[in-house]
C-alpha cells in the first residue's frame, strides 16, 4: 500500500515497473541532439493527414500502439490509458485513442501532463486498481502555434524568451510485474502563480512551480539533490532553468550539473534556432521515453527525479488579463530490485 | 487493496467515504425542480466578475471551499483536488483553485468529468495515496455557449435535440474515514463513437457510450439493474435517455423507472424551455452533490450507480468533420457499514 508522506508526496510499496516506452517525434526533433534515442522520426509532420490536429492524433495513435507492442502486450491487456495534450478539449488524445477500446482517463496538466499521467498510473498500479497502464502525452508545434499564438503563415517573429513546442508523443507502459526501472515515489504539484502575463515567456511562468516542487520533494523524502543522478524538469528552457537555479540557491539548495531541462536537451542551441529551447507536453514525454529511459535501462542513470512542468492558461484567459499559473509534477524513477 | 474485476471495473476494499458535498448553481437551475437541494443559488450568473470565464472560476472557487468547510476541514487537510471543466485548457478549474495551495490533478472527461474525478479520488484513497480528496466539476451556460456554439447576443435558435449547459459547480469530499455513503466500485469507460456529427445532439452522441458502460458494469459486477435503487446517467437528456433504454432493451436489459438522467431531473420540461434537458460537467456534478447525495444520506437511496457522460469534441474537431466521441464513467455509491 502506498504511503502519503510529507505534504505533497507518496512513497510506493508495489512500485510500478516501466516495462517499455515509445517515442515518436517530428522532423526538427529528429535532427536534434537526442535523435538516436527516438523510436520513430516522422518524415512528414502532417503524418499523412490533412490538418495539424489530425496529425497530432495520428502521432498519438501510432506511438501509444507502439508502446503497447514494445511491452509485448495487446490492447486488451491494458487496463487504462491515461493521456492528455494541449489542444482544446484534449482532442489530440481523444481522437488518437478513439478506436483502441481501452478504458480512458483524460488528464490536463498543460505541459506537465506526462508527469501527471505517470503519477496517476503509478498510483493505480500500486493501489491494485490496475495491472497495466499506458501513460502518455502529445503536442504538435503547428497545432499549438495555431491555437495559442498566430497562424504559421503569418511568419511572426518570436522573442528570445519563447520556446518551441515539440512535435511528438511519448508513452510509457507501467506494469505491476516485469523488468525495468520502477516508479518509487511521486510529489504532486500545487499551482504557483507569480503574476507572469507574457505568453512568450513560459519558462519564467513555470519556474516558480518547479522550484517549489523540488524544494517540497526534497523535504518530503528527506533527501539532498545528490541522491539523484539526474533531476530533469520538463520544458523551462534556458530562461526557466536559470531562474530555478537562482530561486533554489536563495534557499540554500544547489542542484549543480545533475539538473537538466528536457527543453534544453532536445534541440541544439547553436544550429536549431529555437531561442529558449523546447516546450509542450511532448517535450518531457519524448525525452523521458527516449533518452532518459534508455539511460535508466543501461544503468547510466540509476535515480531520476523527473519533473514535467506546465503553464496553465488559454488564449482567452491571457486576453482577459489573467496571469499564467504554473504547475509541476515530480516522479521518481529508480533502478531498484 | 482494490481488485480489478471483469474488463473495466474495480471493486474497492477501503471504500472512500463521501463525507460531504457542496453544490452551487446559477439562477435558472435555482428555479428548477432540484432547487431545494442546492447549497447556493447565485443571484447573479456573473458571480460578481466581468467575464463568464472568470465567473465560472469564481463559482468553482467558492463551491470547492464550501465543500471543504462542510466536511469540517481546512485546505491543508486535503491531499488532492481532482477537478476539470469544459473551457479550453480547463481554465475554469485552474483559476478557481489557483490560490488554495492544494496539490492538483487536472482531469478532462468533458461532461463525464465528475465521474472521472470521483473514480480517481476513490482509487487514491483506497490505494493509500491520499487520506482526503476533493473531486469536483464545473460548467457555465454562458462560457460554454460562447466557446462551443455562438455568442449569446446572437439569439440563435436552438433545435429540440439541444441541451442546456448547467451553470454551477459540484464537489464531493472523499475520505478514508468518516460518516457517509461509500464508493464501493467503479467502471471506467472506453471511447464509443457511433459517428454522430451534430453538435446540437449530444444526447445521441453520448448514449452509445452510456449503454456500453451500463452493460459492461452489470457483467463485471455480476448484478442485475434491480441491484440499484437508482441508476443515474449524467446529461443525456430526453433524446439520449430513450436511446439508452432502446439499445439496452435490444440486449435484454431493462432498466425501468430506477433509471434517471440528471439532465432530465434538473430542469422542468414544461416551464423551463431547455428542449432536451440539461448538460455540461456541472449537470451531473450538482445533481449528485445536491439531490442524490441528500437521498443517500437520508436512506431514500441506498445503492446508486452514478454515470456521468461526456461528449469528446471541440469546435475545431467538429469543423474538420470529426464525429463526436462519447465516454461514460460509472461510480457505485452505497450505504454500507
Amino acid at each position: 500500500m502506498a504511503v502519503h508522506i510529507g505534504k505533497q508526496s507518496v512513497k510506493f510499496d508495489l512500485c510500478a515497473v516501466v516495462t517499455a516506452t515509445a517515442s515518436t517525434v517530428g522532423t526538427k526533433e529528429g535532427e536534434g541532439p537526442l535523435k538516436e534515442y527516438f523510436d520513430v522520426v516522422l518524415k512528414d509532420n502532417l503524418a499523412g493527414k490533412d490538418s495539424w490536429e489530425k496529425a497530432e492524433s495520428e502521432i498519438a495513435r501510432q506511438n501509444i500502439s507502439l508502446a503497447i507492442k514494445k511491452a509485448g502486450l495487446k490492447n486488451e491487456d491494458v487496463d487504462y490509458i491515461i493521456t492528455g495534450d494541449l489542444l482544446n478539449q484534449c482532442c489530440g488524445s481523444t481522437f488518437g485513442i478513439r478506436d483502441m477500446g481501452i478504458p480512458y482517463f483524460g488528464v490536463f496538466g498543460a505541459c506537465s501532463t506526462m508527469g501527471e499521467a505517470m503519477a496517476l498510473g503509478a498510483l493505480l498500479v500500486d493501489g491494485g486498481g490496475a495491472k497495466r497502464v499506458v501513460a502518455a502525452a502529445s503536442s504538435h508545434f503547428c497545432s499549438a502555434e495555431k491555437q495559442f499564438r498566430f497562424p504559421l503563415e503569418l511568419g511572426t517573429q518570436r522573442p528570445q524568451t519563447a520556446t518551441w513546442t515539440v512535435t511528438g508523443d511519448g508513452a510509457a507502459v507501467l506494469e505491476r510485474k516485469g523488468k525495468g526501472p520502477k516508479i518509487t515515489g511521486i510529489t504532486t504539484g500545487k499551482i504557483v502563480d507569480m503574476g507572469i502575463t507574457d505568453g512568450n515567456n513560459m519558462g519564467a511562468a513555470m519556474a516558480p512551480a518547479a522550484a517549489d516542487l523540488i524544494e517540497r520533494h526534497l523535504k518530503d523524502f528527506g533527501v539532498a539533490p545528490d541522491y539523484y543522478d539526474v533531476i530533469a524538469t520538463g520544458d523551462l528552457g534556458y530562461v526557466g532553468r536559470s531562474l530555478v537555479c537562482e530561486m533554489l540557491e536563495q534557499k540554500g539548495i544547489t542542484l549543480g550539473d545533475r539538473y537538466i531541462d528536457c527543453g534544453i536537451e532536445i534541440f541544439d542551441r547553436e544550429t536549431q534556432d529555437t531561442h529558449s529551447g523546447g516546450s509542450g507536453c511532448a517535450c518531457s514525454a519524448v525525452t523521458f521515453a527516449g533518452m532518459l529511459y534508455s539511460k535508466l535501462k543501461s544503468g547510466e542513470i540509476n535515480r531520476l527525479l523527473f519533473i514535467p512542468t506546465g503553464a496553465l492558461m488559454s488564449p482567452t484567459s491571457l486576453g482577459q488579463g489573467e496571469s499564467i499559473a504554473g504547475i509541476a509534477h515530480g516522479v521518481v524513477i529508480e533502478n531498484v530490485r
